[in-house]
């Protein structure tokens, strides 16, 4: 097989991008200078050799423990669970959450032939069993999967000394009634709050 | 920056790979065995190294000179002048064409400083000058600036004895006329055909 259809064809396995879209791409990249070719290839390489998840709370990192579990100035009792280490970067960007986290690595997901073996449930527990967690606030997706995982996990903290607490559901801001579902609808309706 | 980062930054070089495209393939990787990334990374490098244009047609080969260029059963007399590499391999899947190309490196545009001088018309000239060429067919986009470009090659190859077609223009095949444009449907009845 020739580079350029090695090259398309290793690009086409990525999500989202079909044969044509590959051949578009390598045919770019063709049209650049090496350099950009191979400054993609190292940091594929850097990706691959260097990032592992943090030994406490399992987000991505090229050290033993996250920047975020190492940061004196969060609150490390107050742990924020979600399903992926990319849904801790959106948490992130919001910039409100002062607290850490713990990657679970995935949602229950018995059709996919994921149980709690597979998530890192017992590894959270064992982080609550040891140190002065006040908190766990649920940030599974607000999907089938993510609520059966959600409240799989709150029955497993119950013999803790905890608050265990769901992210909220309702209308996204800046959404438009008209327009929103009507399972959104009926969770905004039932989790009103009084102003 | 983190190796995360790095990779999400090469990545949204690409055309249409927006950030969030970028961060969404990085941690599609992550989630891979490390020999994918790899294997895309091998890739990159095969073919910034190995990829050149064709000594003869400029089209992209490994070789000295392209596989086209070098089949026996294809009419070297019969030249097809493109645009670009990635325009013979759109000719080629048609599977109708069986003479060899001229890549001409991109079309006359002033605006963006693309003068006579940067495209291979010199080359192509050379080819003629030196061989039994009986045809030249200009495949250029039929946009504003493939137009000129064919008219300006046209004129180049006026002294030689050959003849010098365009490509046709008309509606596409499967195409409908109520959503086809103005020039579209111009072009169409002004190159129309007995039947």
């Amino acid at each position: 097989m020739s580079a350029i259809d090695t090259l398309a064809t290793e690009l086409s396995r990525l999500p989202g991008i079909g044969r044509k879209t590959a051949m578009r791409l390598t045919y770019h990249l063709l049209k650049q200078p090496a350099e950009q070719s191979k400054r993609l290839a190292d940091a594929l390489v850097a990706l691959a050799d260097n990032v592992r998840p943090c030994a406490t709370c399992f987000n991505l990192t090229e050290e033993e423990v996250c920047s975020i579990c190492r940061d004196p100035r969060r609150d490390a009792g107050l742990i924020c669970a979600v399903e992926e280490a990319s849904d801790i970067s959106a948490i992130e960007r919001a910039g409100e959450f002062r607290g850490v986290y713990h990657v679970l690595g995935g949602r229950l997901s018995p059709l996919d032939g994921i149980g709690p073996d597979d998530l890192t449930i017992p590894a959270l527990e064992r982080r609550i069993a040891s140190g002065n967690v006040h908190e766990v606030i649920l940030a599974t997706n607000p999907s089938i999967e993510g609520e059966a995982t959600a409240l799989y996990v709150q029955r497993k903290l119950s013999p803790y000394q905890l608050t265990v607490t769901r992210i909220a559901r309702g209308l996204p801001v800046g959404g438009d009634l008209e327009y929103a579902d009507g399972v959104t609808i009926a969770q905004a309706l039932s989790a009103r709050r009084s102003m």
